[in-house]
């Protein structure tokens, strides 16, 4: 159990006050050689192809502060970001909490200082009277399965706590205000010292709770201001250095694979339902009808919509989600077509460039081939590690589970057909001039590679379908089926969510 | 005079409607090999190197709806971008009317499409009542300056107008709910169809005012949509073909340059200036107070702040940039520190990547070196071609009054020493460790240009010191003189700001 009583807590932060403090003489020996040594591994860094992830928080916020400033000072400011975060902007309200996290995440061979962060969504949950445990249990895994992924993906995180005690903590605002320098001290602090008591001890659950082998919390005791601006130094200097100088990982052990199952989940599809050529407009225009209506109230409401659109070549995706958007306001949705990865986003982490473009509240946004593609292509292709794409289950759960709780609708889509449709089409696509450029040599070199993908397809959407982000099978040896059927399927999803049953 | 009555207006639009129309068969005979010259010119775009915007809007705004999706369904959806400007977020009201421009421009190699954008502003304040002439004067000269710096920079744009006669526009409505279809045309078709008398003669004027050589506005006949679709693929066709298949521009002539002064502003800056350690410790802590005092209510009330620092190198920004910000709340500024552009920046305008930091109301951010490379560094070095450096102060100019009728605060300091303390400092910075990556060979090599660099400070003060932003010259052999005087400065400005005098 996560949750103690204050009694119970181990004390990680009283432990932490030892009292020390570093002579002027000793701090202005060491300082000098220290900087150099913290821009050369900055410089190191570049080439060293990893992110790096200073997390700074801590009940002693001056202190925080203080040594955020002292890092910018020392490093080489061209390659440090710096993030505060406090109240959420209007753009970051209207999405899921952790959009701001990760759209501030640095790129390989930069260095992202986070200023609260992710551990003051813990507090405000813990400290509001109306978050339920329910709510912060939530919030805690969401907490891990971040650091998780990160971590996994190869950041190096490295995590502050400033800690100081309560008497040390009233003396230093006297000092301050003696020295006609009371500007420096903010309304936040005096709150803290007001609630030091309920906060400290509550840090102490957070700290224990979500400090890992992988990425620990170091508690500063942050009294002394020269100890602390050295200890903070040193502990980034050491955690960089002894990453950059670390032999390249070993591969990952080789995982058990999945049984292979005689029948997968794409069996179950009955490609033989077709739609006649008036029954299809009919049908069509209803389901367009009925969508616009939903799609607005919902845009009203401040619903948002992702969908995202997975199936094989040729097995149209794109006329589908013609259809489909044809029906909803054009200020209204975006389609993101995902290809190979830009320069940009490729030195992110791979689901960077899926939280970009996770839609404002009463937005829809379509995703024509969406972060399925690592357990798909990258899995089948071998372009992601199997390590890398057996945790990517989990990783993409926890990113639709952000969406989910934020209210926002999410459909997944698999278009299907079979190989000899495929073939089909492939062919007839030669023949119109101006779909030739979709075909490629790819497109045949998949087809040989049709049962590694069958089988990935029924690994996926048994790992990832859930109750509030379902797959939907979609039979489309028949166009005019899938189109509608798609049609139907959002506005159905979206009058469900409206409560119109 | 740009301003005419509707009586008196040429009729650009009037003399679009011709009643052209397309016949089916010659609709699908025409359309696949202009679609595969479409997705053509666009791999071609690809290598060439410059961006393309392509400008949709009109008084048919049912048909500048279908021609978007058209276009979208036309060519490779990879490679072509297209926003919608509708209401404002709320980030984009925090900041200057064109940030939502800049940031979603195209980078090079790739299309941007808009729908409505800069035009709708316009209407918004020619149909707005409170809206004066004086803010449309205002408005026109940003849209002439803003489509000319895309122009001059290379980037080719097509603007599309859809026209229809009003008495066809009916026609459309009626013929859609007669088909079941009504769901296609939204409240503000209706509205522009209420106010079509009013909305046309406004619309000529707007068109002829700034259809330019190199941006003409195209106007589309739209009550046919067949013959609609095919002249918009047209036009965005052939323009792009045209500029691939031009030969490279020849380099243009050269320019009259200044003629030489022999009194600079520099020599104006009396560099004797110091101050005493006490009086200086005395006088930072006041200005600082007094800096916190008004930021924090600027902050309150949404003034935002735009400080940019250039000066000699080694004149002491970095140290005077943080005793500023020590000052400030550290949740209310952002240092951006400009070193060479990366390659996302370098794919863009030059201005592209200072419009990304501009600050929401309320924010602070300071620039350490600015837009002004482009008078400064690239002109001395030969990194921008003269024309280029030459046109960059208007476009300057006009990005600043961007900012500051966005109610932007507006300071930029030269921090100035003399030749002999910069040898001096770089000497000591040799000297000590965690400095002496500061100094590099192009620091030396910079020295050798001292008189071009006077030369083009003094063109730069002269042509770009308004008096909503303008330039410190601050005297900066005493380093301490320097610091107190920036945090006074910027503390005046504030005040004077809030209107404490």
């Amino acid at each position: 159990m996560w949750f103690h009583t204050a009694q119970e807590v181990a004390g990680l932060l009283k432990a932490a006050e030892l009292g020390q403090t570093v002579e002027k003489e000793e701090f202005e020996q060491t300082l000098p050689e220290l900087r150099v040594e913290l821009v050369n591994a900055q410089y190191d860094l570049q080439s060293a192809g990893f992110p790096v992830v200073i997390l700074v928080s801590g009940d002693d916020q001056f202190a925080a502060r203080t040594a955020l400033r002292r890092m910018q000072e020392y490093m080489d400011g061209r390659y440090i970001g710096s993030n505060v975060f406090d109240r959420t902007s209007d753009e970051e309200t209207r999405r899921p909490g952790y959009w701001r996290y990760w759209r501030q995440l640095p790129r390989k061979g930069r260095i992202g200082s986070y200023l609260n962060a992710w551990v003051s969504d813990l507090f405000r949950h813990k400290l509001d009277e109306d978050g339920g445990e329910k709510t912060l249990y939530r919030d805690l895994s969401h907490v891990k399965a971040f650091e998780q992924a990160l971590v996994d993906d190869g950041t190096l995180l490295v995590k502050l706590w400033y800690h100081s005690p309560k008497a040390e903590f009233k003396k230093r605002i006297k000092r301050l205000e003696k020295k006609g320098q009371d500007w420096r001290v903010s309304p936040m602090d005096r709150l803290l010292l007001e609630r030091y008591d309920e906060v400290v001890p509550l840090a102490d659950e957070f700290l224990s709770e979500t400090s890992t082998g992988q990425a620990p919390w170091y508690v500063i005791e942050s009294t002394d201001e020269r100890h602390s601006t050295l200890a903070s130094a040193r502990i980034i200097h050491s955690a960089l250095r002894s990453r950059l100088d670390a032999p390249s990982p070993s591969p990952p052990p080789p995982v058990i694979g999945e049984i292979e199952a005689n029948q997968t989940v794409l069996d179950t599809v009955d490609l033989s339902a077709t739609l006649e050529k008036d029954e299809y407009r009919k049908r069509l225009n209803a389901a367009q009808a009925s969508l616009r209506e939903v799609s607005e109230e919902a845009s009203e409401k401040g619903i948002a919509c992702v969908l995202a659109f997975e199936g094989w070549d040729a097995a149209g995706k794109g006329g589908a989600i013609r259809r489909l958007t044809a029906a909803i306001d054009i200020r209204d949705f975006r389609v993101i077509p995902i290809a190979a990865p830009t320069e940009e986003e490729h030195a992110h982490h791979y689901l960077w460039r899926f939280w970009r473009h996770v839609p404002q509240n009463g937005k829809t946004v379509v995703f024509d081939r969406s972060w399925y593609g690592r357990v798909l292509v990258e899995r089948v292709e071998g372009f992601a590690r199997e390590d890398e794409w057996r945790r990517a289950y989990g990783e993409i759960r926890d990113f639709e589970e952000h969406l989910t709780e934020h209210g926002i609708v999410v459909l997944k889509f698999w278009l299907h057909i079979d190989a000899e449709e495929q073939l089909a089409r492939f062919q007839a696509r030669e023949q119109t001039a101006y779909k030739k450029y979709k075909i490629t040599e790819e497109d045949y070199r998949n087809r040989d590679r049709w049962d590694a993908y069958v089988q990935a397809v029924n690994e996926m959407v048994r790992r990832t379908s859930t109750t509030d982000a379902p797959w939907h099978l979609v039979p489309a040896n028949d166009k005019r089926h899938a189109r509608v059927q798609v049609v139907e399927t959002v506005a159905e999803a979206l009058r469900a969510r409206l409560g119109k049953g």
